[in-house]
């Protein structure tokens, strides 16, 4: 919006693939949220000759871009890249993967303290709208109970599976709980709540936080990346615009871009049911 | 076959998810792949009251799998785990996810060798049969060529690649090469072969072996392997037998071990194409 | 002290030199710290035939050990195991170095976030009465500033460090802070305090917490910890007591517990300096 | 040599502490073992106003370093990096720490398919001419045997302590050997060797190889850089020269770069002496 552009070619990339964050330093611009900052984006793009855009990011970055594009004639493709994994249309979004193994990678270290010291451990990880992180990286790190943002019912079932984990001796636990969780209570109040109601335990909490947001990215990612770098292109090239590059079902696909962000959540209840009974 | 048994429930595998190997420390017999070796491990298998068996692993464990369950009335389901991804049936194979990332953290380790000191790389990864884990690995690790089981053109190919780079100034590189590959030299014999038709390379050859069997298992093999074991175990409920259980489109689905074994091999040339496009 | 025993021999720790926390399960006990309490422990120790006591662990270990080895006649050796380094007569603790792993990796992962986006970050590492963890960690993941127990004058000093960095243009940043900081200021309140007294930044936090206390110990831990060990059992052989093992210029050394207790906070002035130059 | 100069400052280095190899992309220089070719550099060193020469490297580096300062008129500091640890004068140089966790969890990665199988594994680690990097990582990866350069009489002690351990049921084994390890046998002549002499092990081979260079530095290696580094600029501004910043019993030293070369090797028998103890 300021002018500010540089040109990349395909040796610009050349020593990014294993690093983490963005090089663009790309934010979140107020300005662009009125006509008149997309405008003056419009005519910052027309002046440098750039006939295409691709937007990279996640529902605020495609809004944004579904506005840009109604209003002014130039191509737009959606990546669908945040670590919440909550875009439809897409299996899954760039950094998620990543973000699922700094999350179990974290989890295990938490762990070894856990089991070595008879504690129950809440530990906040990413997710407003969606438990992907949670239930998967709660899976993955043998977690007892999990609190995701879909259901409502969660901390009332954790109590019920902690008392009984308790009856059975068990005195270690790990419980994730996503930061959207539908509790109305923080990490901090939940782990209070289950110490009124709950005797015998060492409590403790952990916010992973913005670990999470970086790292060297997973294999997976990278060829994700690469995917829909080059199905973004394509689409282009092909004419294309308005809509996201996904992967679904191991192939690239093009989504309407309004389709990406008013779509349904993609909860997994087969997921939570393999969750349930891993868990045990 | 020895009669040796160990009774496990859900607490024995409580510490194993954060693990590599196989804490079951099963192996090749040698005995097994005689009729008379498979009717000693039934006579064992009803001896101890065992009314069903859940076998892990790929080819050759299925294939015997396939035998005794011809042989015996006992109900057998698969579970495939391999670092090839080589099955049929199945999208993913345990242990895969976790090679490919082993494959890549070690390729980023070389690569900076190789731009410190403009060095061409020759790395050997697994896949005897499926170029699976080099072409995933060698598009994440960023790499100038990559040579796999089911193309016969990759050394000529891979030259001519060598010689445009070397022309456009560039000297450092990385190839990543299938054990499986179809030149039939090995590659030790193929870096001498570059170093015969091209000049001015500084040559080193790498072969990753063993690390790439082990270490803690990523997210996704986690998450796999808790969906995967449920599916056995729900499998065998259902009465159903001689079947894999896999993953196919997100979704766990029962393969008759037959297919799973004889299946064609899934060669994604639409992954070929990608790399091709991203190494330029 | 509930006559809770269990014969460990050499292969019983055959598996664990790669693991974080510890197997023997060994927690604070309140009872310990009355006369009775270390009186019940002796009584057990003397029925189970037990005629030396390695203990494990900092301050608090010690100290208990003190008191013991001075009520009872039973030979008594520790070994410095904390993570925040601040035991006097060893230049290096148990666990420690691996801590110092963990933190530069998580800050290198916030990192990625911060200077994508232009970021003032807070990061709280381990450290109530010692700075060695953030000190080193500071300077290892490229802090701008770093605040110590140590020290009084930290946040007026941070106040115009940033305020010359916001000068020169640079927007990203990374503050860490010990948990023991002596500013009075909880790290959310040293945020809102810099945000209040600096425009212009976003400002985020992160508690790093327990994962700083788990993980695969670093080859730096394990081949101290073997040192540690074979010098803890040697110098019961020879007859020694009431003597911490520790690693003095390389070497091992055995210094009296009271020592180890009383001495003098090594803080490393000179590392200090290091971090104020590598830091503008 | 080329007069390929550039200017860094500060901020040139900014983004670099947690990469490994090198951007400043220095090589070894045949010319530059001439007189002649020493006479160009110096010549260009002039042209461009240098006033002084940080070298970075080992003992080929330092030679160059030593010659060159006898010859011409400019300061010169060496600082030690080589993952081999085989500088006189200095207790560790850059990359060591690195490189020691990146063989250990090389071979914790490795040992998984040790026990998971019952395999004896020979491991090739770097060392030419000092067994640092065999001992330390063999400590701290567990193995049962060691093999370096400083002795003579090591694949005999291997095979005794191979059989007496076969005796005893074991049957899976990691022998790590250093590169330089002096029974005139390659790693692969070893394994058939112990496989000739010894039956009934099933005997692998991996060559850690380039991986060992590269990747994140440890925080260890991080402060010691800065310290080095910190150390060879006061040096120079001290008018001294011909140097080497050392690091010895934890403090930075100035090191006559003579010395540095000509030094009698440092191996740590007390650490030999740990390995037989904790690998019984």
């Amino acid at each position: 919006m300021e002018g500010d552009f540089e040109e990349l070619n395909a040796r610009s990339v050349r020593n990014i693939i294993n690093k983490g964050g963005t090089f663009l330093k790309s934010a979140r611009s107020m300005e662009f949220k009125t006509i008149e900052g997309r405008k003056k984006a419009y005519e910052q793009l027309t002046k440098n000759n750039i006939d295409a855009l691709v937007v990279i990011g996640g529902d605020g970055t495609f809004t944004g871009g579904v506005y840009f594009s109604q209003e002014f004639d130039l191509p737009i493709v959606g990546i669908p890249a945040t670590i919440d994994n909550d875009i439809s249309g897409t299996d899954f979004t760039l950094g998620y993967d990543t973000a699922l193994n700094t999350v179990v990678d974290a989890i295990d270290k938490i762990r070894d303290t856990a089991s070595s010291h008879n504690r129950l451990f809440f530990i906040e990880v990413m997710g407003r709208d969606a438990g992907d992180i949670a239930l998967n990286s709660g899976i993955g790190a043998g977690a007892e109970e999990i609190l995701i943002p879909e259901e409502e019912e969660g901390v009332e079932r954790m109590l019920e599976s902690l008392r009984k984990s308790k009856m059975s001796g068990k005195l270690s636990s790990i419980i994730v709980v996503a930061e959207g969780e539908k509790s109305g209570k923080n990490i901090f109040q939940l782990a209070e709540y289950v110490e009124e109601h709950l005797e015998g335990y060492d409590i403790r909490v952990s916010v992973l936080g913005h670990i999470q947001r970086g790292g060297r990215p997973s294999c997976f990612d990278r060829v994700l990346a690469s995917k829909l770098g080059v199905g973004a292109v394509e689409a282009l090239l092909d004419g294309d615009s308005k809509v996201m590059i996904g992967l679904s079902h191991q192939k690239v696909v093009r989504v309407p871009l309004t389709v990406a962000i008013n779509g349904e959540a993609k909860y997994d209840k087969e997921l939570r049911r393999v969750a349930d009974i891993t868990s045990v």
